[in-house]
């Protein structure tokens, strides 16, 4: 083991660590934190913090830590073959169990998966498929992508361009010109707040349907959105949402593509969110649960109707000049069979429902009549308290206060690890899907005391 | 173990291989292969075939296949802990460590490394970074990225459009407005037989010269290339060119990313391609030969220069917006130390050097001669024969005649895996760094065997 200071010397004078800020870190003013272990809920580092994990790394981590079946087809992949592509047909035992484990899991009419490697080349990957489809069936001027303000694609070029939130824009000259906003289901943030939930819907479609109108349906490929918003907020949709969306889209003959990354594979208390609001996506994004983070992988599945012209256009252009040297890695592959083998074994999508149900009724107890908690909201494993000047108007903090990042703040020096969320003063929570009831009394009870030393 | 049928089955109903014909594929016309173990510079699959992969998976295998130093220390990893993000200041002993050692191999006033998990990754954060880097300096305009026509970057949407090979580009609508391509350091394809190597470099340092003229050096951020072009042909550069185009570009101020996916980590037999050359990049990427490919892991080096202004843009406008879930992630960290640790022990950068010259020069002098052989060519662990109709007149052979991939299929045939490179009749050889003369030899006298069969 190497001693700290040569350690922390390293880390900011070598590391770029994502979302950060660097200036801060270079200058030591950011101090960093060296992960060492962890088991269930809980993580520990080398100053001997144990921490409970109350957003599963970045709602990753759906199985929770230290989990040693999967560590042990990690280690026996390494030993056997840590390496093949999977270009031109090639492929290893996991990877192909995988494909077909992912397929019993997804919504019917799901016909093929391509894997990658992280969210966001899940979305590129998607992006590429649907601009193909649609030159193969000879709509070469169908090739924009309608995403949602708060919605979040992941940070690339294109991905983060569909991701609707301003950090992942700015000073980036994002978004690139072929992705266009509609309005996030947010109704907590709804326009009036005299609107209804059901005229808030309404509303959307409309959103929707306008922006449609304007652009031209013949420009138009495909709309993006998560089951439920996450890093735009963590927002649950309002009844009937997606019902209304999708009646638009089907009109106007545009792709749907569910970015399940987050929800996918149990968080919802459901296998996937896609079949929890009944959303009938030609494509599916997969990435976190699959291997819950145990090692890098993602997947974008494909309904057979898309497959279908991708297949044809293999026979009018040769084999398809997409993929990644590390697409269906053996060792993600043999993490994601293990991984979906014990959350059956350990019943985990049904816990993320009853329990998580359960965590959400309680934060709702401990802080939603608190004069400064505007909304409590949340589905299955996952759930956000929404901060707010003054409740009654909805009116919301001056963002340069920084009530949310004090928050989180106050929760980390009780030992509990929440997220402040990017937008907003927003703080989410997405525990592993193992919390057990006095878990997440711990984290509610952290919350009750933080909010009050924070907002009184 | 499952049976033969039932995996096929699978493969073929469910999983969406990579750079493949998917309808033939789908029809079972192409047959799968099922990897199942390797050692050194041989893989083997279930039917009981035992084959010498001649390009190290996807010339990423450096060390070579069953290292089981290697695999300890993932599986030791996974053990302790599989995943933690690396967001704001967060991370692992080993991505620390890596980060320390991967400045201590890169040329010198490099500074940082920030960790993704593809080449096409680590590029797609690099113009990411470029943009942020020339918007904090106030030139909104400087922002086109000139790639070289051959270049192989990667198969996103922007990193498919640096690529600057035709597959990547065909009915996908690419490449992308903001990247334009320049001509090819292809001395063999020279424009006009009688050129000289000192004049093809003066004619693809003026092309360069003319095309920031007709674009505005105002409007160009941005020159990438790899020091070997890799997938557009395995083609060392002519004599002289890196000093010629880095001319150019310092010039007019165009920052300089070099690729060195394939080359980094020992593949010239010198551990950086940059310092092979003499180029001095202002951001470099790596991938493949940084893990062996062991775990998915890539990055992006960026020189002191590059990062001071990322550390002002972050005091100007807070934490930057971007990161990967799986950005540093601990398997791929713990892989990548034991890999470089391993490459010094084992002596590899060596041996790449020494058996490469020896390599390359038993394959010239077996095939260098025949009438369809118009180049042979490489450096250290690279090597192409590239096929001619007419080796004098330098004509090439019909495409459609498909010379390149009946050649691989020869060698196959034989117990050898070359690579029928996309664009041209070229076969590629890439084997892992640990090759022995006597492998070497077994490659050549397979590919002796293959011309005759296949060209007489």
């Amino acid at each position: 083991m190497l001693r700290n200071d040569q350690l922390d010397q390293w880390d900011h004078d070598h590391f770029f660590h994502p979302s950060t800020h660097l200036a801060q870190f270079a200058r030591g003013e950011l101090k960093n934190r060296i992960v060492t272990g962890g088991e269930g809920v809980h993580i520990t580092d080398r100053e001997g913090n144990r921490l409970l994990d109350a957003f599963a790394g970045l709602y990753c981590v759906n199985i929770g830590y230290g989990r040693q079946e999967v560590a042990d087809a990690i280690a026996a992949q390494a030993k056997e073959l840590a390496y093949y592509h999977s270009y031109v047909g090639h492929g290893t035992e996991a990877s192909v169990t995988l494909a077909k484990m992912v397929i019993d899991r997804a919504p019917e009419n799901m016909s093929r998966v391509y894997f990658g490697l992280s969210g966001s080349d899940a979305n590129e990957t998607n992006v590429k498929l649907v601009w193909y489809y649609n030159n193969i069936l000879g709509r070469p001027e169908k090739k924009k992508i309608i995403s949602r303000w708060r919605g979040y694609h992941g940070s690339g070029l294109m991905t983060g361009s569909l991701t609707g939130l301003e950090l992942f824009h700015k000073k980036f000259d994002l978004p690139l010109s072929q992705v266009v906003h509609t309005e996030a289901p947010y109704y907590f943030r709804r326009p009036d707040l005299s609107m209804s939930e059901e005229a808030f819907v309404a509303h959307c479609a409309s959103e929707l349907e306008a922006l449609i109108e304007r652009e031209g349906a013949d420009t138009i490929a495909a709309f993006i959105g998560e089951p439920v918003l996450g890093t735009g907020g963590i927002v649950p949709p309002p009844q009937g949402y997606w019902a209304a969306i999708q009646n638009v889209l089907r009109k106007h003959d545009i792709l749907l593509i569910a970015d399940e990354v987050v929800t996918g594979f149990g968080r919802l208390g459901t296998m996937m969110g896609s079949t929890h609001y009944g959303i009938e996506p030609d494509i599916i994004t997969i990435a976190k649960g699959l291997t819950s983070a145990y090692a890098p992988l993602s997947g974008s599945i494909l309904s057979d109707k898309v497959w279908k012209v991708l297949e044809q256009g293999t026979d009018e252009y040769g084999a398809i000049g997409h993929g990644w040297t590390y697409s269906a890695h053996p060792i993600g592959a043999a993490a994601g069979v293990a991984n979906l083998k014990l959350i059956d074994s350990l019943n985990l999508v049904a816990n993320a429902g009853e329990t998580g149900a359960y965590f959400n009724a309680a934060m709702r107890d401990a802080v939603g009549g608190h004069a400064h908690v505007g909304d409590v909201r949340g589905e299955g494993m996952l759930c956000a308290v929404e901060l707010v000047e003054d409740r009654d108007d909805r009116v919301f903090f001056d963002p340069t206060k920084k009530i949310g990042p004090s928050l989180a703040a106050a929760l980390l020096k009780r030992g509990v690890i929440a997220r402040a969320m990017p937008q907003g003063d927003i703080i989410g929570f997405a525990p592993p899907l193992c919390l057990t009831r006095e878990e997440a009394n711990t984290v509610v009870s952290a919350m009750a005391d933080s909010v009050k030393e924070v907002l009184g």
